[in-house]
């Protein structure tokens, strides 16, 4: 499959809205990190507001920060903030039931692809935004 | 990211061969389970032989099968075998050495990303393909 540089990009917005702290963040701000299109710094912006992981206010004076400490965000929920349902594994959309092995498998594949997914995702809800920046707030003092 | 319906297919193709057995088949038998073009099927058969996963005779007489008894061969070989090196998740390909916050987790993240692969793929090795058809061979014999 391709890559999957979703989650790299989702992490960095958020990081670099840690990164600046009180200071505040556009989407613009982090559009010049990932020099990319600011349109999707805020699609991606979105889907994380409706996951509790952002506030963004609009507006003139408006702006995005982090909803809760980088303490308290780890990259499972990014994961599931920008992600669609189907996951990392799908079934394929065609079936074919005059076959016994598709039919077979249609029933046996989901539990395996969902248990991947939870290993997955149990590894990823180990490292914190807050842990996944910290050298560089050591750096950034020292 | 798009829900990846590759390891389906693989285990699908392999799954036509442990379900023949010594009846045998061609890339065209199994493109009949699957509903798909011969030409999918031969790409994934071709990754699977350098995989030493089946072993292809070409020709008139020609035909396909399986290198070793399906209880010796697990999902996540077969995930090797057809996914590209990339992986689940990859790093921005376009960087900004201008951004703290980019230089930096283009150094943490890379590791995070190896370790949930590796879960991923733990998960898969949990299942053989002989354990995966195993109802299908008793519903065949009842």
């Amino acid at each position: 499959m391709a890559a999957n540089t979703r989650l790299a990009t989702a992490v960095q917005v958020l990081g670099v809205l840690a990164y600046r702290g009180d200071a505040g963040a556009t989407a613009e701000i982090v559009s010049r990190s990932l020099r990319t299109n600011p349109v999707v710094v805020r699609r991606l912006l979105k889907s994380m507001q409706g996951h509790g992981l952002v506030d963004i206010r609009p507006g003139k004076s408006g702006g995005v920060q982090l909803r809760r400490s980088p303490d308290a965000i780890t990259l499972d929920q990014i994961y599931r903030a920008v992600e669609p349902q189907t996951g990392v594994f799908a079934l394929r959309p065609a079936s074919n039931p005059l076959c016994p092995v598709d039919r077979h498998l249609k029933t046996r594949l989901p539990a395996i692809f969902d248990d991947s997914e939870r290993a997955l995702l149990q590894t990823l809800a180990q490292t914190t935004l807050a842990s996944l920046m910290d050298t560089l707030r050591l750096e950034t003092v020292g």
